[in-house]
């Protein structure tokens, strides 16, 4: 380094020994190991406060306005009267500010098993983590698997906020898991998870919906950008015992609610579950097809 | 490095010193320097071949199909009957690959700069450049610019299939280039061209569809994926004196042509209109306006 140069810093992920996402970084804000995972916080360049866990990306700053209000919107726009949500993971509080901007969510539970997570989104990413002091919100520091199987309440809408299938969050893919989702949810009730990319990740997409599928009249999986993950392109899984993702909703309704979105619009949740072709042909059987009009075929 | 690990090399392509993307190299293929730009080609570990052009990658075989079934079947589909077209650019040949799938297209002229490119794609990238000898085709080694202000043809269609507006590339954004290619474009014309990401690149995307603004009707941009391009959304501009991208677009018409697609469908089509509230707002006062069906508002 000649002198004079500032450090050149940069967090780097790698994927599958295959490819890498790097992001300038300032400095570090926060580092710990929890009993779960290892948890980073930093500040970078261009992409505000981002937080990883076990050196994976799981936000950014400037970026996760599109994962939460995907994972949030789409299920409450469909859902006739959702009250009552339960969020499992979610830790940095993105999620259930989403849910807790529709006037009629009367309580919400997040379940988050790494409380290292929540304290580090509460410090340093406050735009992210605002929600979490809402009267309306029980959060709950333990594993979502262990409140899935006890707990008796039934919920309208299910959000599974979870990281990759590997360490805390695996047994959230499983067969079980669905099981016990269905279980919990109420009769027009719509479950929402973590599906991963349609790219990288085709081996664990289709067994994790296979899974859903006995549970579940109506399987989808819908479409978003994630600029800080592997190829950009990810996705949620979108299952329900009645509810039709696109047939069931009134594109009029986001606009009645008064709720201010900045990925999320009426064309963008129906855009969001035309797949294109590989995709398709790679589920083909285990998700309910769409015809081009978004019309179950 | 310790006795008996393999050399870990990685192509790593930095962007506005904020983002990095790397894909793990097996060994490089080509490496030259023509008199507008290094050309390089590598074979990826699990991205196939790939090249790039002064260190940014152009294009890997993995992802290739994407962008380029998306930059022609879009808008020949739309054009109610191209015969011919013309392609700026494009020097890997994907785009004519998927233009000349047509058997209605007569002839396609396609004018790249850069011989270097064509040649290491026709040598490195077979399944890429495979229609470059199609009789049907005219390849001309010379300046787009120059080409489209002296030729008197007319075309159907014509794409920009270029690279970032820096280089060589940078007067294929100009009100100047615009004009003249509104001027070969005949009655029911289309001209798409590669409009950078939607994320990374909002001070180019802008002034370069007020460029094209004063030209066209009709003016719209869409949305594509691409895993190797930075945050992997990436968009090309649509614009035409007379056709919609959605009104004047038969879903049929795809199945009855008979063309296979990996990535391309009805239901992609309409979809990559439908903008994030984020874009729609950016570009409010030069695109079109779209409602939640697609319709012109």
């Amino acid at each position: 380094m000649e002198t004079g140069d500032a450090l050149s810093l940069w967090v780097t992920e790698t994927h599958q020994n295959s490819m890498r996402l790097g992001f300038k970084v300032e400095k570090t804000l926060f580092s710990g190991r929890s009993r779960f995972q290892q948890v980073d916080v930093v500040q970078t360049r261009d992409h505000g406060v981002m937080l990883l866990n076990d050196g994976l990306v799981m936000l950014s700053e400037r970026d996760e306005f599109i994962y939460h209000e995907m994972i949030a919107h789409v299920p409450l726009f469909v859902h006739p009267n959702p009250r009552r949500v339960l969020v499992i993971g979610g830790g940095d509080g993105g999620t259930v500010r989403e849910v807790l901007r529709h006037p009629g969510v009367e309580r919400v539970v997040m379940v988050e098993i790494d409380e290292m997570v929540v304290n580090a989104c509460r410090k340093y990413m406050p735009e992210v983590s605002c929600a979490l002091d809402d009267p309306r919100l029980e959060l709950r520091i333990e594993d979502g698997i262990k409140f899935v199987a006890e707990t008796e309440e039934g919920f309208d809408v299910i959000l599974v906020d979870s990281t990759d299938p590997i360490g805390p969050a695996a047994p959230l893919f499983n067969k079980e898991f669905y099981s016990g989702v269905s279980r919990l949810l109420t009769e027009e009730g719509i479950l929402i998870s973590q599906a991963e990319s349609p790219f990288y990740n085709q081996e664990i997409q289709r067994p994790m919906l296979l899974n859903q599928r006995p549970f579940f009249e109506k399987l989808h999986i819908y479409l978003f950008s994630n600029l800080t993950y592997p190829g950009g392109l990810w996705s949620f899984g979108f299952a329900s015992g009645k509810r039709c993702p696109l047939k069931d909703f009134d594109p009029d309704r986001p606009a009645r609610s008064g709720i201010e979105t900045r990925y999320y619009n009426p064309g963008v949740h129906r855009a969001s579950f035309m797949l294109p072709t590989f995709m398709s042909r790679h589920l083909e059987g285990v998700i309910d097809p769409l015809d081009a009009a978004g019309l179950e075929a």
